[in-house]
């Protein structure tokens, strides 16, 4: 399978990182795989803690742990230098590093050094595979369910992993795809759809969710939307690649505009379904809207349940916030 | 402009290639820019014959021959070895090289040599530029005309530099905006949409048709095609970056299936218009089809004007072979 893939288990790194917000990537493993993750790396005294153990990478070698992965995202993308020897010390000790940086790895003095003196990989989940293929449309076996949203940053990545969950709680059998790098971080393989050459993003989107089980879900992580932009092309081939039976509509209370691009309104939850079928229907004439995600972060309690109930009885759907209700509501209707 | 630019007049690299029909490039050169080529360069008897003056290398050079155009495409994309010391001698001569071959001219031995010594430039048309933006959807100036397909090869190209030529016979101001490396080579600058990274489509296809005159029209080049389960996503990236006031459709008489991918049915005419609309509303609300062109090759004389009346018919749109009939009746429509 032709996806990036990350050697488990996992210990953290953390720099010397004090601001939760900035360890997002961290955060995400640690809360959404917790078995795969080993420890934490922290360099000083302040350094965010995620509750893992703390480990050397002395420790961290011994006790079998595969990849140093980097859980906090720098701003601009890079890795600063006093990073550079704990890098190289993990390569040498034969722990892979994976990044989710602008810079590759390779260009980092010493690191490709290191890795092959080590017997180590570096990692780059930004760098999608080579020699991916052009998009076929033909029919695989197994089941879809993809997340699309009204824009970016409306919380897909976290509605599939709670779909996932719900779905494997459930008894179903259910594989989160991850298309984006923090989601390939916490899947420990996937895509980053956006960084595919266009002419290979819906052959990207196929490998992404192969044949498997009659009774398999893949639950995949979508990727900006169909009324962005600057995006909708990465929606477009991620939609058709992933010949999805299901679909479920992301969305952030009270966004009215595109984020980042104002002179754009918001669609309506109503016109992303409708197009979402439209465009899927070429790949999968079975294509349909199974319930929408929620993220109500911007409401109290009661506004909250009141937001829902009238989503709910507009759209005829099952609509939550997952990180509140859970996804039991939708899987229920999947299943 | 962050395009691949060529540097004209141009010599056309034919090689020793007998077969026309692997001359196409050269041909479209020949065809639509007679007046950017200076000359061809032949390497044996039976090599195909554009009808242009055979120059040598010292010849080119003393004319002031900008750049050695490949005018061959080799099955599998490459570049023979004995056309090295030919390329080599061009650059050490200052004569630009420019291929669209899948191998990159720095790859061959002594190329990137030869263009330091004789102050030449290596340009490989299938490789984007550099640090594209990602797509604004701000309103730009000058008016946009963008060739949509019911699939890929029908003819946009060729349908968008007919339209051009016809719009400037008619006093309109107007130039072919290339998305491929043959139109890329044809126009001397452009994109190559389908090797753009995909989060960067629709800003690369904002940056191929920029502001303008209020009364000048971007004739744009199409790429695949909304329907098409391989490449949707390219043509959704071009369709949103480009804006178009006004698009036409290309199709081909008598195809019934998507070439390659036989078991999706071709959409037809008014699918392709419905889409587009939906689609390209998002960045121009006044986008609308301004006519159709058909490639009628297949149909005897007498069939093919009874299958474009039959068509004006029912679309009630200027429908045109515009290889054959020209394309004036579309650009009365956009006076």
């Amino acid at each position: 399978m032709k996806v990036v893939e990350i050697r488990p288990p996992y210990l953290i790194f953390l720099g010397s990182e004090s601001r939760a917000t900035y360890a997002k990537t961290g955060a995400g493993l640690a809360q959404w795989r917790p078995e795969l993750c080993s420890g934490q790396l922290r360099l000083a005294a302040d350094t965010v803690d995620l509750g893992l153990p703390d480990l050397t990478l002395e420790q961290a070698a011994e006790a079998g742990v595969g990849s140093l992965v980097i859980g906090t995202a720098a701003v601009g993308g890079g890795i600063p230098e006093d990073w550079y020897p704990v890098l190289r010390e993990a390569l040498s000790r034969g722990i892979d590093v994976v990044a989710g940086a602008h810079k590759r790895l390779a260009e980092v003095p010493g690191l490709s050094e290191s890795a092959a003196a080590g017997g180590a990989q570096l990692v780059d989940v930004r760098v999608p595979p080579a020699e991916l293929p052009v998009g076929t449309g033909k029919k695989r076996r197994g089941k879809r369910l993809l997340m699309v949203g009204t824009d970016c940053a409306v919380g897909k990545k976290y509605s599939a992993l709670c779909l996932e969950r719900d779905m494997r709680a459930a008894g179903m059998k259910a594989d989160f795809r991850a298309s984006g790098q923090t989601g390939i971080m916490i899947a420990g393989c996937g895509i980053p759809m956006d960084a595919v050459v266009s002419d290979f993003l819906s052959g990207a989107a196929e490998i992404l969710s192969p044949d498997n089980d009659d009774d398999h879900w893949d639950v995949i992580e979508g990727q900006g939307g169909l009324f962005h932009p600057g995006y909708s092309s990465v929606s477009t081939g991620l939609l058709i690649g992933s010949q999805p039976d299901a679909f479920v509509v992301c969305h952030e209370a009270g966004r009215e505009r595109i984020s980042g691009w104002d002179d754009f309104p918001l669609p309506s939850i109503e016109d992303v379904i409708a197009r979402t079928v439209e465009l899927g229907v070429l790949v999968n004439p079975a294509i349909h809207c199974v319930g929408v995600c929620v993220n109500t972060s911007s409401l109290a309690e009661d506004e909250r349940k009141s937001y829902l109930a009238q989503l709910e009885k507009r759209l005829v759907l099952p609509c939550v916030d997952p990180l509140i209700d859970g996804a039991e509501a939708i899987v229920r209707g999947l299943r």
